[in-house]
């Protein structure tokens, strides 16, 4: 697979999304977008991959927004296209259709890609991490930083505001006090304050940052049932959206009756009860519970 | 009240509810299921309960699922029951009916009785607490744990995955990043991790466990009215599953109106301001506000 | 504009709300909710206040509901008053009619109003604050505490309940099992505990307060765009109720495709290529997106 932004790699089982704008600092463009919601389509299809790091080459790991286009840089119209590319957002009577899907912000489709994805998403935060660079990061599963990484939700200071859907995330991975203290003053802050504030959940010197990210993706790729950890990923982030602890009982009941049947439950006692590694026999292709997808899909309007 | 898996006691307005399989590390069962079930009934309807303690016999607070049946452990229908007892999840064209009681998931059917408690409730973890020996303390209401405590999510490590409405009540605990951490890796970890990462309150040295325990138990029992602690239990659990603030204000209107003209309103200010302890009149039995509860029950299908 | 129970000041782009009985400890009364709605409305209307600290004068913050009346204090029916003022919430038939605006409690009144609020608001937490006084401060974005804060969710030592819609709020802030904690043994704690349960952001010396809430202030309103900080405002508070990513999505793709053809987006980017501090033209009061507020008023009923 050809990418001219990423990098794809696929090694003992883990996936590795490297952005690939080293002299650019990794800026986010349209094309990045595009290909990393291809990169995670691959990563969701290919039952040799049991996670996902995203990591960014040199020494940022995505400073933003790509500034190159000056005052224009936010104004899609000014552009001649729609962040999300193609059609116009303008109705006949002059005002703009928000329904319109060249309306829809590049970010949120990236994020909202990630939400869906069936593998675990560990992000390995090497430097700089701006805009969009912090904000797609949001929807990933856990985030490892190096002690040279840096983060600024910096919408405020350039006229904007967050975006990715991060008003979403944020306010749920580090509490609103700090998502709004953070996303109002705009200031670019350390790994150490991303640690205090719980947006990254360790801080490790530069050198282990990728080996801490493999040691994690291995405890997971080296232990678990990868149809068992599919649907925990998706069952806890949509749970995040229910009003009642039923609509997970639902779920999780339907989840142990249909897994306790199948063949990876049988092995997980099994090894566990003569003491050796387990050897799962299910994929996320081929064997996740009929009632999986149990929600509907979420369309942009 | 004879009960074969559980102790039940009441002292001095706090009732310990005790998992009693020691030998088998207090590992979960259908009977040990029905037993908690039935304590609450117990702690909700007796008006000298103000606080119910859970903890466990032995070294272990509970080890998870009874694995004796090997790998027919999660197969309701190789075991020829349901989890929750009775009847057949399949129909008449050989698919399973998911809305049939028999798929309910038991750890479930717990978590949501302790989610309707009208008392608090705290968890006193002793030692270890595996599967569903972690996942039904998280309807409690605060975990104090002894330094020997240990925690884990395993379920995929047993090819199944997080139960008892884990997937609601975990990330709304300690974060959506650390609940999949743990969940994904299944790893084992102690105390002080399990602090670290909020899903204990305080971490104590195992001869003080039930004393600290009972001390906070104590604090409300010794200070705070019976209903107006009911109340709160409801209110702050249940709100947070809407979706605004208004929805709060409608509730707590409502409550300071029906409260603030009984007799434990007029003892809690005239106490406070003769400095002496107060003694209130009022019972959950007998004196709950008519709009209480204000929500519908929501059914398992 | 003449308040009573509060002063109101604007300096250099930061508005200040005092509550002042400082010989009641700023105990809080129907009058002083008024005068903060009020206040509130102004800080909206005056496109001059980039930002709103609120503190108490005098040793306290605030001390909580005025008790003058005893007995009689939560008994509106006794008082002859709704505590949100005027009309019988009696129906004829003698029951209590818990949708009338009487029974309303003022005190989430003004957290609703502070709630909408389109500036960023920060609490100065000077003294003690209880029940109402801290309850008042969970709509607030950010609290800075002073050493001699002390805070105290007292209700059920009152034989009330937490209002203010503090059951939304709380649990929110500092997590289910904190909030109970507090909530439950309505015991009063210092400014460390508020600390490390996240219920603040910060603690700073008694006489560093103010400076050290006026330099947050000044950070916001010297770097950042006042429309972009009022949207976010509202984009993460109101996303807290949101069940699924997408709805996020809908709102920051029309914010970000409204706000980057406006100027400020455009001043933003320049400034920021031209290194220099960004000036921005849009105010709140003319130039908030026309899909702005997106979603419809909720009603107290």
């Amino acid at each position: 697979m050809a990418f001219e932004q990423i990098i794809y790699s696929v090694a003992d089982g883990v996936a590795t999304i490297t952005l690939n704008r080293p002299e650019k600092l990794n800026a986010f463009t349209g094309k990045m977008m595009s290909e990393m919601i291809e990169a995670f389509d691959m990563t969701d299809a290919d039952d040799n991959v049991k996670a996902v790091i995203v990591t960014g080459s040199g020494r940022a790991f995505c400073a933003g927004a790509d500034l190159s286009e000056g005052a224009k840089t936010f104004d899609y119209d000014a552009l001649g296209v729609g962040r999300g590319g193609g059609g116009s957002p303008t109705r006949a009577d002059g005002t703009t259709d928000y329904s319109h899907h060249a309306v829809r912000d590049g970010g949120g489709r990236l994020t909202l890609r990630i939400f869906e994805s069936l593998k675990p998403v560990i992000g390995a935060i090497n430097g700089a991490a701006v805009g969009i660079g912090v904000t797609m990061q949001l929807a990933m599963d856990i985030r490892i930083a190096s002690e040279a990484a840096r983060f600024g939700f910096v919408f405020a200071r350039r006229g904007i505001v967050p975006e990715a859907a991060s008003s979403w995330f944020l306010p749920r991975i580090v509490g609103i006090s700090q998502a709004l203290e953070w996303c109002y003053s705009g200031r670019v802050f350390g790994a150490e304050e991303a640690l205090a504030g719980r947006l990254v959940s360790r801080v490790v010197a530069p050198d282990q940052l990728l080996a801490e990210a493999n040691a994690l993706a291995r405890e997971i790729a080296d232990n678990c049932a990868p149809v068992s950890v599919s649907l925990t990923r998706q069952m806890m982030w949509r749970m995040l959206g229910a009003d009642h602890p039923m609509e997970a009982h639902k779920i999780d009941s339907r989840a142990i009756w249909a897994r306790g049947r199948q063949a990876d439950a049988k092995e997980g006692v099994v090894s566990f009860l003569e003491k050796r590694p387990a050897k799962y026999p299910d994929t996320v292709s081929k064997n996740m519970p009929d009632f999986f997808p149990w929600w509907d899909e979420r369309h942009y309007k």
